[in-house]
């Protein structure tokens, strides 16, 4: 079946390439995070406002990743971090060949962490690993609380969630208990934060977190999807 | 280049099934629908308002995609239209072979209005036609304002756009203005409403638009991308 053994082909092709990068990141004490969500669920915002209150404190830069447009890319660099824009031309997610070209337009000796935002998108950037040391997923109580349950490839090869817009919680109907049960249902590693980008609610909890992330020595890759 | 002359391969075949449903689906006097969005913009909400509202003027079933569980196909049920649930099973899109399958499930002598609900993306659905002779995109105002411009696809291929969650407009930045201006200059043609299902602004207006459509003789049927 032509379809299937072309398409192991390419998963194949971009594993071997993730896996450098990968070695080429850890080589370099680059610490990676490939960010992923629903469309809107805030994952730029998330950004600028992590960017601004670590930019003193870590080196980090951005890879943005769009099917059109560089507004996301524009508004990251606002907040004072390097970035480099990456338009897929209609593909649904990022793979590792286009990391590696974005990489190449990045002073990367500065570069303590490193996050790649993928397209918008809850199925497809799952299934494809970009070398990244850590996969965060991003959801928002405004898209409703079912989201594990019905996308649940996205929250097994996650190791951090994030609850995003809990400032909306008052004006959906939205349950955060049976979210986070669903999600650790199907990965109990889960790391989960809950936060609001808009009023700053627990972003110190989750900026101290990842400070520490990025200066952890000896990280153990995560293992692809 | 093997990758694209395949994939070119397979949505031939997905376009021949598609004219075929289309023709007989015409042929029957049942109108389809193709409802696409992000995740969580409100589409199994909007399904189920609609036909609490037509039901008995309309007959009216519900094709319902998902990668996994059927507990949308459970709440439109329970609003009052027959439904088949179509897992996917990890595929981001629906495919016209699904349709076909699940047709085979339903009483299609009853039905005027067949409503086929996608998965929830905002990229690859836009490039399957299912045989539909409307498709409608359905954006909500927790999503953000930039999605037409950074999805344009998805609106260039769609002839209605649905704005959701209108009663979240003052916690929310989104400039309506905007959406309407951005998806406009993709597509001109485009129908826009502007609904919220939570209070029912802009469904009756919504619901008396979708009866004369279900109600036309004679559809042209849609080009498909």
């Amino acid at each position: 079946m032509p379809k299937v053994m072309i398409a192991q082909n390419i998963l194949a092709a971009n594993e071997t390439l993730a896996q450098g990068l990968r070695q080429d990141l850890t080589a370099q004490d680059i610490h990676s995070i490939n960010l992923m969500s629903a469309p809107g669920a805030g994952k730029t915002t998330l950004l600028e406002r992590t960017i601004e209150r670590l930019r003193e404190q870590l080196n980090i830069a951005v890879i943005e990743g769009d099917i059109e447009t560089s507004a996301d890319a524009e508004r990251i660099e606002a907040a004072g971090a390097p970035t480099v824009q990456i338009n897929t031309r209609g593909a649904c997610h990022l793979e590792a060949h286009m990391l590696r070209d974005a990489l190449a337009n990045i002073n990367l000796v500065w570069v303590q962490l490193l996050f790649v935002e993928n397209i918008g998108n809850l199925v497809c950037p799952s299934t494809w690993d970009l070398g990244e040391d850590l996969r965060i997923v991003v959801v928002s109580t405004s898209e409703g609380d079912d989201k594990p349950a019905k996308y649940p490839q996205m929250f097994a090869t996650s190791q951090v969630m994030i609850i995003n817009k809990l400032d909306l919680l008052p004006f959906v109907d939205y349950d955060v208990a049976k979210v986070r049960r669903e999600a650790t249902a199907i990965n109990p590693h889960l790391q989960i934060f809950e936060i609001s980008c808009r009023t700053g609610e627990g972003l110190n909890e989750w900026c101290e977190w990842l400070l520490t992330f990025a200066r952890q020595r000896d990280l153990s890759p995560t293992s692809s999807s």
